[in-house]
C-alpha cells in the first residue's frame, strides 16, 4: 500500500513547511507555470558559440542547480522563423517536443516533429532544429544531454548520415 | 541560413529512402502515435524487483536500442488507483509528467503534479508516484536516469528528507 500523504504542497497550506529551495542536491519540484515557463527558472540566451542561429531561448530544468545526475534537462523554444545553429559534436542529443511543431534535421534527413516524438541525434551528426515561418506558436522541446560533454562546432552543411554514407 | 530540406520524412514520399531503423547508434526519430504510444516501442512490464506496485507500465524511449548517451529516457504510465513501488536507490530521477495528473512523494513531501512539472528525486530519498483512484485518465510521465545505476530497493516508509532531517 502507498504510504499516507503527510503534506500536499501543490498549494500553500496553513502551517505547512516551506517547500525545498530550487538550488541544492535535495529532492524538489520545479513547477511548470502552465505556459511553458517554470517558477524560478529564468529564460536564458541560447548560448551557442556562433551567431548562426535565430529566435531561440533556453531554460535549464534539471542539472544546473546542484542536482547530481549525469545528464542535463533543458527546454528550448524557437520562435516562428527561427532555428538553432547547424552544428555537430561528439555528444548525443535526445529531444522531445512538447510545444507546437518544428523541423529536426540530421544529416540529409528532415523530419517534421511534434508533441511526444523522440529525436535521437547520434555522435557527430550535423543537426539543426527549426520553427517554420508560418507557425502559429513557438516550437518548444525538452533536450537531454550528458552533463560532461564536448563543445559544439558549427557545421558547414548537412554532412553525412545513415543514408548518405 | 538553415540548409535546405532534402527529404521530409514525416509521411511516406515516393522515391524517398526508408527512414533509419529503430535499433542502432544512428540518428533517428521514434514517432509518437498521438495517444501516448510510440511506433515500434513495445509496452513492457514495470519490472520492479518487488510486487509492491500496481497498474504501471513502461516504455523505453531512448537508450536501450543502441544509442550511446549516458542516460535512459523512459515513459511510465500509471492507471487510476495505481502506484509505483515505494523505493530508494543511489541514482537520481528526473520525472516530467506529460499525461494526466498524479502524486509524487519523496520523503514526507507529497506533491500533486501535472504536465510540465519537473520532479527531481535526490540520491537515496524514498519516493513513489501514484495516480489517484478518481483520476479520469492515466498518469504518464517521462523518467530520466543515468544509464549506469544501482538497483532500487523497497523502502519501508517515507524515510527522511530535506525537512525531516
Amino acid at each position: 500500500m502507498p504510504p499516507s500523504s503527510k503534506k500536499v504542497l501543490n498549494t500553500p497550506i496553513s502551517g505547512a513547511p516551506e517547500p525545498p529551495p530550487l538550488t541544492g542536491n535535495h529532492s524538489k519540484v520545479i513547477r511548470h507555470a502552465g505556459d511553458f515557463t517554470w517558477e524560478g527558472v529564468p529564460v536564458e540566451p541560447y548560448k551557442a558559440t556562433t551567431a548562426l542561429w535565430k529566435g531561440i531561448t533556453r531554460r535549464e530544468l534539471a542539472g544546473k542547480r546542484g542536482e547530481s545526475q549525469g545528464f542535463h534537462v533543458r527546454y528550448f523554444e524557437i520562435a516562428p522563423g527561427g532555428h538553432s545553429t547547424l552544428e555537430q559534436h561528439a555528444h548525443e542529443h535526445v529531444v522531445i517536443p512538447i510545444r507546437g511543431r518544428g523541423e529536426a534535421q540530421f544529416g540529409c534527413y528532415v523530419y517534421r516533429v511534434t508533441f511526444g516524438d523522440v529525436v535521437y541525434v547520434a555522435p557527430n551528426d550535423p543537426h539543426q532544429f527549426r520553427c517554420p515561418d508560418d507557425a502559429s506558436e513557438p516550437f518548444g522541446f525538452l533536450c537531454m544531454v550528458n552533463a560532461d560533454r564536448d563543445a559544439p562546432r558549427a557545421a558547414d552543411g548537412p554532412g553525412t548520415c545513415y543514408i548518405c554514407e
